[in-house]
């Protein structure tokens, strides 16, 4: 059995990630791997996984003769240089979301990808969530006949860093964008325009980079269909990720996962634990397959599970909702193009 | 002890209600009813409750000596002309909502009971729901701090005949009003905003008449907290009640009422009853409590619990979300005045 | 239509829940009511409920020429005269349970009652809840099958008082009695053989007469069938009253009733509110049910919804289950009759 | 870092699961594996994990100079002859359940593993599911106060084959035996009684074997609290894991896990999927735990977290539950040394 030889660029935390989901893969071999902060504590632990090659140098992987795929974990400003590097190569692709912050960019990406034939899979993890995944069987499966109302419910637990923040592309491109895939993937419809209400509750240091913490994006599908995100930089009581889909023939919808199913009873009450804390916890396992889909479909010749039309259409909704709170008005993907000049 | 002794002008569905409630307070006699159709039927109705007085005149009711209050269940369009006669001749009224269909209207019949000094209530049973009432608390007590997102579902089990929607006001002032006035109670800030997204998706006949099925409408609130309503004119498994408040410490949330705890598991799955059917299942002690609330603050001289400002806010927040629908954008209710011109 | 007339023996608090519920039924008038301690004040809540006789004397109500039916809501120890002399007088009787301590003197009371062929009904007010009554419509409508395991929880909120203790026949006759109906009810089957685990665990005044506080008892039914009772005198929680039935296609339980759905979201977790507090609250509606089908089947002429022979079994089991704590052992139903010389 | 060394007894179900779980801990090595039906397949996937050693002959394990430690996974009767020649050989042991089917060969096994010193953990796996351990760590923490009844309802989705039930030492030394070391567990307490009512509903195949399908089993604990067990070989709607206790300040339950927490809503009712359908897809993250646990007692010398008092104390309450049910009548465990002569 020949092995997928892959090399991973961008060692953060998920870049790691991936790694090590890789390894659980029979059929993968990680070659190479990639950092530009590389060093002794890297090299260990690369070399615990039987890593071979450490580099700072990302195009050490990409022209590496051995390797069949790349995994573009490195900020979101190396995405489209990478993408269009490993194209060139003929090298297939997994890069982490977004694309890229601007949609010219992200559209010359994807025009390199198309031109090699190379496979390409965008980092969309919820699709592989077992919950996400459930309501989407239903839905497509006609349990709740035609789609009416989609609503998703996003919060964080906590804010991020102030540095995060400001390179973050806003909390649609950075948070909203996996809302926004979501709505697609479930509703089985395009987004054709999308109305926002935002604001800042939480940190003024959203306020400083033009940017909002707590937001309700409504959206209207190809189908007629209705759509509403709720999305919170702050739940306190942990990462909230729910969906409702509303039908003709009835709902589906799904609640936070729990660490346990321990209830306590006391004179004080009915209480339980949190849900999980955040999406380490929650996509641990969605995360494992969609690492574990992208190899099949190298092994086997299929097509990726989510791709380079996801990636751009969710990033062209971010920018829809962005420009909907900067203009106070609905706004059209139909207009993207003319708004954008 | 002496009685309070009431009025009753309209004797459906709603009117009976609220008579059988009156008549569970120890302080209340129910002196007249009025209907324009009245017959054998309900003079054995009234009969059976010693119910003296029954006739066609609503006029009768209000002029009756004997007569501290009156309940205006009678159509919409007859609301401003009874709450004038009656504020008029000293009666205390009890309106259901909405009280009219034109804010001119409603502000009218507003100054009139103003001069008059008697006690106004409006029929938003909603507030006295057992669910509600302990969200208010929670929100009130400061259980949740400040409170960021309001959400809130609302959807029917079966849409209204066609006559009925013909004459209801459409979706936002006969429906959603409802929600209108929950948003108000539960945020305790006023909604200065409003976006709707509509779409008439279960039956064409809202279409004919220029209203929708189906909505989502945001909100902001002069807080500065967001809020959304979701509606829809027919959910398969009956009358869908839910609200989430959503704040800086935490988050409260309400679940439908069920006629059971009951849970089957079989080898198909995991299964239990449908939530109560409709309004009268889901609200009957809340249409209790609302009419004790009404008798308790005439009996002992303090301030009704859903004032005449309170309907007439909800009416605006129901323009505002019909012209933002007909206009396509976002509609401050700061605008209205000059829009209705 | 004519009415049916009630006579009201023991005016306590249950006895004054009868009359109310009975008061809702519009075939329905109270002619009488007797208390050994009958004075002002229980006048002044007679006449407010139009009642005309007030009496001390039990007899006086059982010889009224015109009262049709007598509740018995005395004192336990009163109820096997007071049934004698109503069968004898011809009245319907409405008894709560238990029909006496003794078993003989139960059979005795039920033989004087089929003699003189009135209907008689015993106060099992459990079997009209509307949890309790899914369960059994599932059951019987064979949804889960041959039931196999029957388990029943039954805890009280706080112990009753020491005088209640030492009057009360014990754990087993006055509060386990229910959960031997709903065991007989919910399988259909009648139990064979009884072994009992009890404890006093709670306050060391159930040992001084002789009385545990916990218990669990297990059941054989007639069918195989199995099942387990689990009693406490003191849930701080509040009043749990769960069931389940298991059978070999599958399961249906119950969970506790509570006031409000409202889930609360903070740093701490997840919490919400205790159940009913206590039988009134969870079973207020129950007690109306029991009352208004006892007064259906007068009015019908169709056999009472639970009669004497639910209520010797009830006191059957409980027997049996006192003496296998005593001789920790089980006991066969079978034995009774020779353990009892 | 020096690395345990492992030698697998058993390459059944079972002693695969426990290979892959140890090959997840950084400090083990898999040296060798035996089993009697070793073949290709088996070299296969010895070969696919770098496991060197593979042979029939399980004393080739025990005297490998270079293994630490073995993990025994073969079947019960061959267990006291391996524990007895692995405490001799100075190899740490860790023994699936049950240690063995007569207490006194348990005994003489236990006795050689003390004479040895060495580490002997027994696999009561769900000692590590995060459920259990929620509630282990409430009752230890005192969130319910002093525990009175302990309940555990453990339920397998479908009964076990003809030939397994044969060998199975009976449903309370193969299924219930899990549940009693649970009752110790959380109780924090030792049974002292036992009662069994049992029963063959399911599949007479058991009667065939002096066993039963179905059981409800009462404990009495050391500290006084009350226990019960209700056991059944076919759940038909999968795996039910469940237990409370309850206790002076309160009850803590947990629930069975489900592969989804998505609720569909129709018109027909409200409904979910089955909970996870057996112990491998249940106690998956258990499994491992417990494996982790044992290196890491090895690694730093602390004590193992289940040892073999705790495999033979629920070997005792087995074999009490076991005469319980033949004598019909409850056993104390301190009459089984005279019961047994």
């Amino acid at each position: 059995m020949t092995k997928i030889k892959i090399g991973i660029i961008g060692a953060g935390r998920i870049g790691k990630i991936h790694a090590d989901n890789l390894l659980l893969h029979p059929s993968v071999e990680i070659v190479a791997i990639s950092d530009l902060f590389a060093g002794p504590e890297l090299e260990a632990w690369a070399s615990a996984r039987g890593i071979d090659t450490l580099t700072k140098d990302s195009s050490e992987i990409i022209q590496h003769p051995n390797i069949d795929a790349v995994f573009i974990c490195s900020s979101t400003d190396t995405h489209v240089p990478l993408i269009k590097q490993a194209a060139k190569a003929g090298k297939h692709i997994f890069c982490e979301k977004p694309i890229s912050m601007e949609i010219g960019q992200t559209e010359e990406a994807l025009e390199a990808v198309q031109q090699s034939g190379i496979k390409f899979q965008i980092g969309f993890n919820r699709r592989f969530d077992h919950n996400f995944k459930r309501v989407k069987e239903h839905v497509a499966g006609g349990t709740i006949g035609e789609p009416q109302i989609v609503k998703i419910t996003s919060r964080d637990p906590s804010p991020p860093s102030r540095d995060y923040i400001k390179a973050s592309g806003g909390l649609f491109m950075d948070m909203a964008i996996h809302d926004f895939d979501m709505a697609r993937f479930l509703s089985g419809s395009e987004v054709v325009e999308v109305y926002t209400h935002g604001g800042v509750l939480i940190d003024s240091v959203f306020a400083e980079f033009d940017d909002v913490d707590t937001a309700i994006i409504t959206l209207k599908f190809a189908s007629g269909a209705l759509g509403v995100i709720d999305n919170s930089r702050k739940a306190v009581y942990g990462y909230d990720q729910r969906v409702e889909v509303f039908g003709s023939k009835g709902s589906v919808s799904i609640a936070n996962d729990h660490p346990n199913t321990a209830v306590v009873s006391t004179e004080k009450g009915i209480s339980s634990d949190k849900p999980l804390h955040f999406f380490l916890e929650r996509y641990t396992k969605a995360y494992v397959e969609e690492t574990q889909k992208f190899i099949d479909s190298l092994v086997t010749g299929t097509p990726v599970p989510v791709d380079g039309h996801d990636g751009l259409q969710a990033e062209r909704i971010a920018l829809a909702a962005k420009l909907s709170y900067r203009l106070n008005r609905a706004v059209k993907l139909s207009e993207l193009e003319e708004l954008r000049r």
